[in-house]
């Protein structure tokens, strides 16, 4: 039985958040101290590593499950099918629905229900349930929809990615320019056509690993000390994303049976410009070749760093010919990749 | 292939919580007018009907995370397993690490990561990760486990259902007192022994019912509007719980090919002792039937509701001797059942 991607939908906030636009941030070093440089050399040394130019942040009135309605909306109907033969909806997220202006998440009911109540779903057979996995989350999600099709208790499932990291950053970090908004969501269903899932591989790095994502406190040592943002030590993230991302993805394409010269196209997670061109560089080098041109569709320029959101709107973008130079084609022999919070890895061998 | 609990473990936190350490309390409607009456009249009206004369709060170095690795060691050793050999570590919860005295939910990393940690695991094949699935988020774990394995992409699955709800309760509200903090957890796995899980069921209803339990503001409208606290409507989840439980626990029965007369004990959520007996009734009423007496071992009385705890808690008791008056016997068959926030409700029917 072949597993495939029959729709894919994505939401991109409206409000364009521009790296100029950071201009009047006080950054401060973690210990309190102001970082020592002008804001537009911050910003200009960001953007070169980070390949950051503007990202896109949710209107106020609207949370993390909103985008994902708004995504599942489009996927669903992408995928032609009646929304009640749904039999599961998964929404990967990492903050819940975190209210503009807002510090605690609400996460009753979880978002699944959220998505499944806006979507006027009736069927109690479709079970809605959200997994919290870091930035990976949407590719898991995938992976247990699979999981769920070939145990036999499933036949079609909405896997969605949605956040709206820009509610919980801290203003006083440069990593702050980092987080976006957005969402994803695709539908998987049993196929007929050849291809689709063809080997999937995840990784839980805690021994170490588990806190170099976290939720910490302001650099700014004045404000409330209870409230939290996201923190990265982005060093060891770097450092870890590179032994062990290109290692899981190659794994993955070995169990797929599939050759390196057969992969047209990588979708990685949009985490940092510089930190994926390492990666799918290291990648290929394990096969002692250098990446093809154009093999590695980025949005990060645009639309920064949505976590679990980048995959799938990344992957609905391209397979639509929203993305300039990037396209696909049946039979197309594509990986899927993540790294982040937790730590968690994971990829996907997919056909086309 | 027989999948089955091949390990249990719980932990209940040793502050105890009495009904009358709530006497200080000023119970208010959801107005914010005073209810009109004294503190022991309420407290008395409330234990009548939830049965609950005491309940369990976590100590505040703690938190949920903590509480989940304390019941995962113990199934671990039960299970007598190596660690290193666990394929899924997953961690139900409503509201992630919750810190005495905080008001956001630390979810990054996510729980399963902190209790993977915890363990010292270093595997990292183990995936961990969270599943929110309102109350009956521990049993939708052990359903989705069943799945991986049957799926072929695990053998041995920990699944921990772990929450500190006293984090999240507002004390104007009379409902706070429902709510405690625990854990439970088990391991899944292949037996060659016969029985195991031999039919599940599950039910997202959220076209009317998503809001039932929700996040809201205190009943004591003078409080930071901001902070939100654990909240629900109590008659329309009665009501609910009463009309489809019951349904979900025959459907599951019929699947596994059992009969009613073989069912040995009902494993239900400790939501509500009236609520609990209610269900169960109408359950056997579906069959023309009474239930039998001592087919619902209870630990509310105690122990309150701890949400995704209170199942395998209550399992973990009963298999090991430690409720006055229960036990199991190989191949006892018993239900599983639970309903919570979502509204989401499912139920497994297993042979011990």
């Amino acid at each position: 039985m072949n597993i495939k991607i029959t729709g894919t939908g994505s939401y991109i906030p409206e409000t364009i958040k521009k790296n100029e636009n950071f201009n009047e941030n006080i950054f401060l070093n973690t210990d309190g101290s102001l970082i020592n440089n002008e804001n537009d050399v911050i910003i200009e040394k960001f953007k070169a590593i980070t390949g950051i130019a503007e990202r896109r942040y949710a209107s106020p009135d609207l949370t993390s499950s909103d985008l994902g309605f708004f995504a599942a909306e489009k996927a669903i109907a992408n995928a032609n099918i009646d929304k009640e033969d749904l039999d599961y909806i998964i929404v990967a997220h990492n903050f819940g629905d975190v209210k503009h202006d807002a510090v605690q998440s609400d996460l009753l009911p979880c978002l699944a229900s959220r998505v499944k109540h806006s979507l006027r779903i009736k069927n109690p057979k479709c079970v809605a349930y959200d997994i919290l996995f870091g930035c990976p989350g949407w590719i898991e999600g995938v992976i247990q929809a699979h999981a769920f099709i070939k145990a036999g208790i499933a036949k079609k499932c909405l896997v969605i990615g949605s956040e709206t990291l820009s509610r919980v950053v801290d203003k006083h970090d440069r990593d702050s320019m980092i987080y976006s908004d957005g969402a994803g969501a695709a539908v998987i269903e049993p196929s007929d056509e050849n291809g689709g899932i063809l080997a999937h591989e995840t990784g839980s790095y805690t021994y170490d690993e588990a806190y170099y994502l976290f939720f910490g406190k302001s650099n700014n040592q004045e404000l409330c000390k209870d409230t939290r943002y996201i923190k990265m030590d982005g060093r060891k993230i770097y450092e870890f994303a590179l032994t062990n991302v290109p290692d899981a993805m190659k794994t993955c394409l070995e169990k797929s049976g599939k050759s390196i010269n057969d992969v047209k196209k990588i979708f990685i997670h949009q985490a940092n410009e510089k930190m994926d061109e390492a990666i799918v560089k290291r990648f290929y080098k394990l096969f002692k070749m250098q990446p093809p041109e154009g093999i590695m569709p980025m949005s990060i320029q645009n639309l920064g760093n949505s976590s679990v959101a980048t995959v799938p709107t990344l992957f609905d973008l391209v397979i639509n010919n929203k993305l300039p130079n990037q396209s696909l084609s049946k039979g197309d022999v594509i990986i899927f990749a993540s790294v982040g919070g937790g730590m968690h890895i994971n990829a996907i061998v997919y056909q086309v």
